[in-house]
């Protein structure tokens, strides 16, 4: 591995996170919160002291493959988060270190599960850099799932899918055509949170709220800055979020094909139409199961349809209690927190395109059961699919059951119930924020314990960066120099 | 498909059942069950009816292949639940017939799940019978998976796996040579059935709480004829039990290896330990975590055996109420219900050799993922892995999440906890019997709407013969005449 080259492009991502520090720590002068200026100012200092690294070994070659690539991100989102977590704890916002952590790798990783017993008494600015976490999360990982996964193309990993169901901006070497596709994306991403927040600026939200919340809703992350979430906002608020969150979860080269005008390919994109489907099929089933419990169908419908479009798009924020609606209505969100947004989205999850492909191979299995010596390729968007990349999305599923267990098991040591257990871990590994019971959209992980708020963590980590990359951290080949 | 073929051997197994009703109607001839008696005769003049259906047509051809293989079972196991339940119903022991065809496919698939909530209040021939149907299933199941499902080598199908981890008897023509292997099989359970039978009587425990017991644990059932299941035996008794039900999860091929002698294959027989690394793991963990509740480490082990055995195994008795254990020990609980026991055992699940497979699949995929021009072969038993094989088993992994989705969806409507949702679904897919919550080892499936014991029951039965033969039912093609 070319380890000077990952070094020194960690130590450009960290000067770049001290500029961005820089907003919060205006936002905490104006807002007179000396604590949390003091705070933002170490962080600041830390990552500009600790970026000076790069001065003493410089890298020879400036080349790097996807080894590299992936490397970087699993680093980048651990180191970005360690620092970031700074201004929280320097500031005695968040007195415990690991309770810091835990909540900017949330942050960060879109999660927008939450230590925090009550929001409203952190300060403003510490509240805007929790915020805006998610939406530098999002970008990151649209980023990451967009142009540093195809890097993989040729290398025989395991993760082809989101390379396979690319039509965009396709990127083939990092450094060449990077910035164009990069470009392309942040203008769509920027250019859409702006339209959220002076959508909800119309409906008479305040300022501040406005932007937290599209950065929330941009990020699919789920950090609210009041404690009952969206709960107190009017129907239209909500509805505009609940619009937001459902584009936020599509895949971004769909937003590139609007562009393009090729209203054809989207129309033949199978991913699109099945998220959509999943999504007002689980609607309506809610919508019948909880009407018991809502004055008028359409209120019923309204509060189906935020909680749907934010659980798979695992985003996390609530407008009601879910965790008190009928064991249906709970276990269909339970599934839709697993299954995720679609691939290429700032959404986490196993995505869309790979349950679509689960689901085609499935079919597969079972008519090779009766015509043994039958020929069956799977086809996507009219397009035949490799066999490495169904078995990629098989080796993907074991993984992720098998990462799933261990993290259950660890997590089991607190003694919380079954329900709190597994859906920490779910809602977690998925990236959502809340799940149920003790851990429910009104609930939050202050109980936790040090260790289980680490493992935690490190699902967040692992769910956001699609697995491999993170075990690959862990395996000693992979920091032989080459 | 050669459907009179398929008839005339359902035909076949319907005389065998009406005559293995024989026994316990003369049980209830003796102990003066007049209801029961009736009952019995009842089912034994339908079977007999309805067997003379092979009087209509003749098969012209005796011929078949894996595909009739697979049909047969998959109605045989229905058809004979469906006639085994009319003596619960017809004697009013169980006056609903969807709660008595509950009992009776428990009972053949050897899950052991129970409407039942006062076992000794059923007449003692029928609680013969309900145990006798245990020992029935383990028998069926050990021909089903050694002798039936090999025939499918050539088909190109996804359950390899059990082909491919049978060093033992195998069977290529399902007529010519079933036989032989047949009788080795029946030798060995009956005999261990025996030899326990012998075990319990020693230990003072009465004849016919020995005889169902032993049918319980070779089947890994769990059907008990009293409220408590274990708890009211002695120590020494349930101690054999354990050792038994430890036994009755191993692949028979191994006790194969034992007569033939061939130790040195059996040492390297990774499945074996890899079973009893995790039962025996699990047990310290186990007794580790409950140490409070007991007086003494002995107990504490003691009971921590009896319940990982009893759960790993897919048999379901108990000794101790394991729904009221620590969190720890309940979710090691559900993982290895889920884990199941050996391939060519009597017990369910996904099954070891799976879980070894998956497990090495995983690895590869990390390493694969450092060195893409590897090409790296998967070795079991020191034989090279068919990739055919591993794209099997993570096959069968999706099917299995898939049918386990719905169907927790499905009991969801219940509206009971989460809890009871899910584990009623995992112990009924993987034949254990106890769940936790509602269903812990001290509770029971009462309270199920007639739909929901209409699903799990269907989940009993595509759980205990691998998911595929099941499904092959649905599809339309099958039924076609060749």
């Amino acid at each position: 591995m070319n380890r000077r080259m990952v070094l020194y492009v960690l130590c450009l991502i960290m000067r770049v996170e001290a500029v961005l520090l820089v907003p919060p720590l205006v936002i905490a002068l104006v807002q007179r919160e000396e604590m949390a200026a003091f705070g933002f100012l170490v962080a600041i200092a830390a990552l500009l002291g600790a970026s000076l690294l790069t001065l003493l070994k410089k890298p020879r070659k400036k080349v790097f493959y996807a080894r590299e690539g992936f490397i970087i991100v699993a680093l980048a989102w651990f180191v970005v988060s360690v620092f970031g977590a700074l201004p929280f704890w320097v500031s005695g916002a968040i007195p415990n270190f690991i309770d810091s952590l835990f909540e900017t790798v949330s942050g960060f990783t879109t999660t927008g599960a939450s230590i925090l017993t009550d929001v409203e008494a952190v300060p403003m600015s510490l509240l805007y850099w929790r915020s805006f976490t998610h939406w530098l999360g999002g970008m990151g990982v649209l980023v990451f799932v967009l142009a540093i996964m195809p890097l993989a193309k040729n290398s025989g990993n395991t993760m082809h899918i989101l390379r396979a169901e690319s039509p965009g901006p396709q990127v083939d070497k990092l450094v060449p055509r990077m910035h164009n596709s990069a470009k392309i994306l942040y203008a769509i991403y920027v250019g859409m949170t702006l339209l959220q927040i002076v959508l909800l600026l119309a409906g008479g939200m305040p300022v501040f709220e406005s932007v937290t919340t599209a950065f929330g809703t941009a990020g699919t992350g789920g950090f609210s800055v009041l404690n009952d979430s969206m709960a107190s906002f009017s129907p239209y608020l909500q509805s505009v979020v609940t619009v937001f969150m459902v584009l936020f979860g599509i895949n971004f080269n769909i937003f590139f094909l609007v562009i393009m005008r090729e209203y054809y390919k989207i129309l033949r994109n199978e991913e699109l139409w099945v998220y959509l489907g999943l999504l007002f099929g689980s609607i309506i089933l809610i919508t019948i199961n909880v009407l018991p419990m809502f004055a008028s169908v359409g209120e019923s419908f309204h509060h189906a349809a935020f909680q749907v479009a934010s659980i798979m798009t695992t985003t996390g924020f609530a407008t009601v209690d879910f965790n008190m609606w009928p064991q249906l209505s709970r276990t269909i969100l339970v599934i839709l927190m697993v299954l995720g947004a679609c691939a290429g989205s700032t959404g986490g999850g196993i995505k869309t395109a790979r349950v679509v492909l689960l689901g085609k191979s499935f079919v597969r299995d079972v008519r090779k059961l009766l015509r043994p010596r039958s020929v069956a390729l799977i086809k996507m968007n009219d397009r035949t699919v490799e066999e490495d990349t169904v078995r990629g999305v098989h080796s993907y599923l074991t993984a992720y059951i098998l990462i799933a267990l261990i993290s259950v098991l660890l997590i089991s040591i607190n003694n919380f119930s079954l329900e709190t257990t597994v859906t920490s871990v779910v809602s977690c590994m998925n990236n959502i924020g809340p799940g149920l019971d003790l851990v429910g959209p009104m609930g939050n992980y202050a109980a936790f314990s040090g260790f289980s708020k680490l493992v935690l963590s490190a699902d967040m980590l692992i769910g956001r960066l699609e697995i491999f990359p993170m075990l690959m951290l862990l395996v000693p080949a992979t920091w032989k120099a080459r």
